[in-house]
């Protein structure tokens, strides 16, 4: 099949408003009075973000879902998205079937449609490229630079899970039972950003940023750019039973460094409350501390990086 | 250098409204009041749509340059990109900062900006996926679907061109003086989108698209999406020097499936005057038909597959 038939078979399905049942040569998006349009992309590829062996309906999931991320950090509602497929010809129409309807899957969940894209074919390794878009209010994006000396830093689920996940696969550990491994497992499959706090963030942060590079080195980000200190109360930070299994005394250090959460770390008034764990506060200064049993902790090249 | 010290050192210098710098998750595109925003994505691949060894300037500008036809072709005037890049591991500062200079000098000559992107590595070929970001009157994008019966079927720039560029890469011919050889080469590597006439093809097109397939095969998407068929007259189309003493005989029956043009194909009322050339006319009916001295011609398999 060539790439027309794999996009009238595959894709022309999942198209929806604007999109022209993928038949044009661009997608249209009208204007929304009062409404800016919030664009992020992110790539993930075989062996760096997934594995070749990952059902593709996970592999369709995970690329969306890293998205939806950063859309849901900006406090943007999700609308639509782009997709560029770079496939390698040992690609299957069964592979294809359920890496669309892992798209489709999400789509309902999200309330999202598929605008456009490219597919083509490649002697390296399967590259999926997303472009989402979401809408905010007018002036209402939530940026990185907006921590303000005073703020409590809070972040959304669990740290390290996918981290977790992924050092399973590279077998680190075989002792896990079961369920722990297939939580954490799932995790690294299938990232759960919190799409739906979107509006409750836009509400009350004064910065934020997507957990995608590590904890502590995002945190860094929102440091960076708001030019005052983050400090993280290493008790705080919510880890689920299933990685305190896997790591123990290890599990605090490796999760904050571990990245690919797909969670929502954000700054706003302390005391808050929601579906939202205080971990630490925003000081005077530069840069991300770490505190354990009331101690600085250091944590060495915190974050994924790619080179 | 890792992918924060590349975006920041090549990248963050393009970064125009709504990128933040590219230190932000997403960037922001504030609603136009009666503007449509369109939007487009092509990925160009190592090996297949440029050449390791062709100057990272000119990829650069490809890479552009092929997504600026697709606005160019829906009328809409182009306002900014994404980036996503894939490096393979052997990538030079060199290399980059050549890459950066291309997209500069573009930027400048089509008045675009970098509104944000991604950088990863990959063990496989060089692969660039640019989404462009336009704007259109509101209602005035122009679809490949409303073809008339009774227009005439124009073109802009000559047809070919590239394909010859290619089949000198390929080394099928080594006769052609240096002029002659380079001319063809050059718009293999840098397309020549008519970027300006986005206006005048709104005033007059009823129906368009940018011919990257081929020229036949693009204006089957035409007669397809518009019901209607499509006959182009050989002796019309417009055909270089270059591409004539490259081809010889068979210069138009290879043109016109050689692809990689980056020109636009419309139809609009017949006997029209401007930069593009009348080819053809739109009857009732279905397909394309080629008609060379009076004869209707096959065109086998036209158009570029990536499968």
């Amino acid at each position: 099949m060539d790439e027309f038939g794999i996009i009238a078979t595959y894709f022309a399905p999942l198209a929806g408003d604007g999109a022209f049942g993928l038949k044009d040569d661009a997608a249209l998006l009208p204007a929304r009075p009062g409404q800016d349009l919030v664009i992020t992309t992110d790539t993930i590829t075989e062996g760096v973000d997934f594995f070749a062996f990952d059902p593709s309906a996970d592999i369709a999931r995970k690329a969306l879902r890293v998205n939806l991320s950063d859309l849901a950090a900006k406090g943007a509602a999700p609308a639509h998205y782009l997709l560029n497929l770079s496939l390698p010809h040992t690609i299957t129409p069964d592979w294809l079937a359920g890496f669309a309807a892992g798209l489709a899957q999400d789509q309902q969940e999200f309330g999202i449609s598929l605008l456009g894209g490219d597919t083509g074919a490649t002697d390296g390794p399967l590259t999926i490229a997303v472009t989402a878009f979401g809408f905010v209010p007018q002036g209402k994006m939530v940026r990185r630079n907006g921590a303000r000396i005073g703020d409590a830093v809070y972040v959304t689920g669990t740290i390290g899970d996918s981290g977790g996940g992924l050092a399973i696969f590279k077998r680190e550990k075989h002792t896990l039972n079961d369920a722990d491994r297939n939580a954490l497992i799932a995790r690294y499959r299938v990232p759960q950003p919190p799409v739906g706090f979107a509006e409750g963030l836009r509400a009350i942060a004064h910065a934020s940023v997507d957990v995608s590079d590590g904890l502590i080195a995002d945190l860094g980000h929102v440091a960076s750019a708001s030019g005052v200190r983050l400090v993280v109360e290493g008790e705080r930070v919510p880890l689920s039973q299933p990685l305190r299994t896997l790591w123990g005394d290890h599990a605090l250090s490796r999760a904050v460094a571990a990245g690919d959460d797909y969670q929502i770390a954000f700054t706003a008034p302390p005391g808050l409350e929601g579906p939202f764990t205080q971990i630490g506060r925003v000081e005077a200064g530069e840069g991300v501390g770490l505190i354990v049993d009331g101690k600085a902790v250091n944590v060495a090249r915190p974050g994924y990086r790619h080179f």
